[in-house]
């Protein structure tokens, strides 16, 4: 695998099981996503789950809210399992777990993991019941719990605090600094009272969500210095459509090449152009991005200039693009490695040859004024020249014998 | 100016004008684009370029590939300033520059810089000749420059020279890094040649282009440490769509941050579906996620749950995005500092309230089974709680009176 030569080596965490796969530094990075569907319906979860898995997503949150969620979950998890998808179910839970996990014990024992966060856990003067009842049912169940601060949602016993200690030192600690100790602080004192309470330490994922992505990129960096928990990484409320993925990206990739985050979700307001699949296509961008998991074929193509103003380059690219996704659940299964290729569709001959060489496969457009020819390269050398007006078949020819030839 | 604790210092750099502004360290991160119009075509390229200077772009390249695009970059030039755009225009130049320029002294008089490509400058033996008669060109005509190479487009006697330095060293260079070193050599290489020709040092801009994010960060770390020329960031050839976009944000994310980078560009593959304008908005949403500059108020959604199967908050999240939208182009004259505003906009009760109250203006609608009631905060405070049909216009009329309030 190809990482750049500044980036961190993953910061080294515990390895946490939930389900059949595991988190933690020795692990890939994981990528993982959450329905938006209403889980007391259980038809509806249960097919969302499962186009999340096919997206790739490699555990799957579901809320738990209500007694109606809490009944559901243990059907929806036998479901999934009778259709041969094993993919971990987390249950998200705030303000009502410790009650809906004790009803419920087919719940407790069905989900994969549970999500706290401890700044919902109930009033101050419950908080310590609350925690200690969902960590008993944790370990009854032998299931991890990632523990997940927001700073939508801060533990306002450990604001209180904080600002009374702020006020009895006078200390100078700006409002936005001492927001980020709360979340940090709440998250790891809820961690170490969980161990004290008999939980594993290799039980427990912590996240701590903002939506600014500075203040995303110094509360992780702060939580990677001073634990060894795996960390899910995710900015919160990030919005909508385009803006929302510039941000995500923003702030993951400049973690992930830190050598910070074990799983990583990007949160997107839904959009009636999107499926919730996109989050899982997003995450697994980013680690493609960063050469750390590949996986589909990329497609290297110009943005085009007025030396191109014939836009058959980006024709091609994009019956190429469309053709990957078509074939790549066929791929997936009898060609292991392809998603490592690379193809480039050039648009002139300014880096039109020299990406082509570069690439797996590679062709050429001619530019304006250019000679109506097409050059495909082949593991960096020239193998053809295509013309007329079937070069578009002519190339996915070549590009299927190649994928048959090269990872069968 | 909000930065993350860990964002490294601006890497310091020359100050380089370039028509009526600046690059360097001591200037901002300046967003620049290219048009995809035919140049010879002035009408289209002149309104090409209104727009992606309307839509922010502080500098715009145009190829100048043939002789009717050198003619007619004094008149696409020229009608722009009657407009009052005073944007810079950088002409694209490879393989004939050094004719273009001499031919059409129109042409060197008017374009505010010359990108000039080391792999691109003719063959091994004319490449001394053309490139000096292009440097005289730029100092008669006080012009600074780009070099600007990219991988798919390799300096040919750098490569040479480098690959016979590895056969005689008997050196393990990998043919990977080889390419990343030539690609350095040779625009660093160029630069000392251009100053020793009576180029000033502060005429010079630098760029690597690669396709790679990895190979990218590589090489923009190693040129940061070795010049101070202002650097050009830009991921080349990333692609078309989503893909593209991700691929250049995790790139130009991590050097940023690393701060690396004093003019950026993102290059898109276009698409039927979006406007040349989608680079420049790209650049001012990586800019403005990383807290460097901003451009319109941030709206902060969620991004639903089975919490939240009502998609109200969806629908009011876009309706104030579009608003904003809308409003733009007014506000930013009439109220100063708007850009930096927050408005959030969500789901229910878990993070609503917390996240409502970090925003500037926020609301926080109900989730399933909560009360049918909207508490809006203002500047951290309860302001007002909406209920009933008409909770957008009420909301957009709370957001229109802050605004007024706060930044007249």
């Amino acid at each position: 695998m190809q990482y750049n030569k500044s980036m961190n080596k993953r910061k080294d965490t515990y390895s946490v099981e939930i389900g059949n796969i595991k988190i933690g530094s020795k692990h890939p990075i994981r990528v993982q996503s959450m329905t938006n569907t209403d889980t007391s319906d259980v038809d509806k979860t249960v097919n969302q789950i499962m186009q999340l898995s096919d997206a790739g997503s490699e555990l799957v949150r579901v809320t738990v809210n209500d007694e109606k969620s809490a009944k559901s979950v243990e059907k929806i998890k036998s479901i999934l399992l009778q259709n041969n998808y094993s993919v971990p179910i987390v249950g998200d839970f705030h303000f009502n777990g410790h009650r809906l996990l004790s009803k419920y014990p087919g719940a407790a024992s069905s989900l994969d993991k549970y999500r706290i966060n401890p700044g919902n856990i109930g009033p101050k003067d419950k908080f310590d019941d609350n925690f200690e009842q969902i960590i008993r049912i944790a370990i009854e169940n032998d299931k991890p719990i990632r523990i997940g601060g927001n700073w939508g949602s801060l533990d306002k016993r450990m604001m209180d605090h904080l600002i009374s200690q702020k006020d009895s030192n006078n200390s100078s600690i700006s409002y936005s600094n001492l927001m980020k100790k709360c979340l940090i602080d709440s998250v790891l004192n809820s961690a170490a009272k969980a161990i004290s309470l008999g939980l594993d330490k290799e039980k427990i994922i912590i996240s701590c969500k903002t939506s600014n992505v500075n203040d995303l990129i110094d509360v992780y960096k702060e939580l990677s210095d001073k634990c060894k928990y795996p960390l899910h990484l995710g900015l919160t409320e990030a919005g909508l459509g385009r803006d929302a993925i510039i941000s995500s990206v923003a702030a993951l990739s400049v973690l992930i090449n830190d050598g910070i985050g074990d799983t990583i979700r990007v949160s997107l307001t839904p959009d009636d152009s999107s499926l919730r699949t996109e989050e899982v296509e997003v995450c697994q961008q980013i680690l493609s991005s960063l050469g750390i998991r590949n996986y589909k074929p990329r497609v290297i193509s110009c943005p085009g200039c007025g030396r191109t103003t014939n836009d058959y380059f980006v024709k091609l690219s994009k019956s190429i693009k469309s053709h990957i996704n078509n074939q790549m659940p066929l791929w997936k299964k009898k060609f292991p490695g392809v998603e490592n290729m690379g193809i480039a569709v050039m648009g002139c001959i300014v880096n039109g040859p020299g990406e082509s060489k570069h690439a797996n496969i590679g062709i050429s457009l001619p530019g304006n004024n250019e000679d109506p020819a097409a050059p495909v390269y082949v593991d960096g050398k020239k193998y053809k020249t295509l013309h007329g007006d079937n070069i578009e078949q002519d190339f996915i020819d070549i590009l299927q014998s190649y994928i048959e030839d090269t990872y069968s």
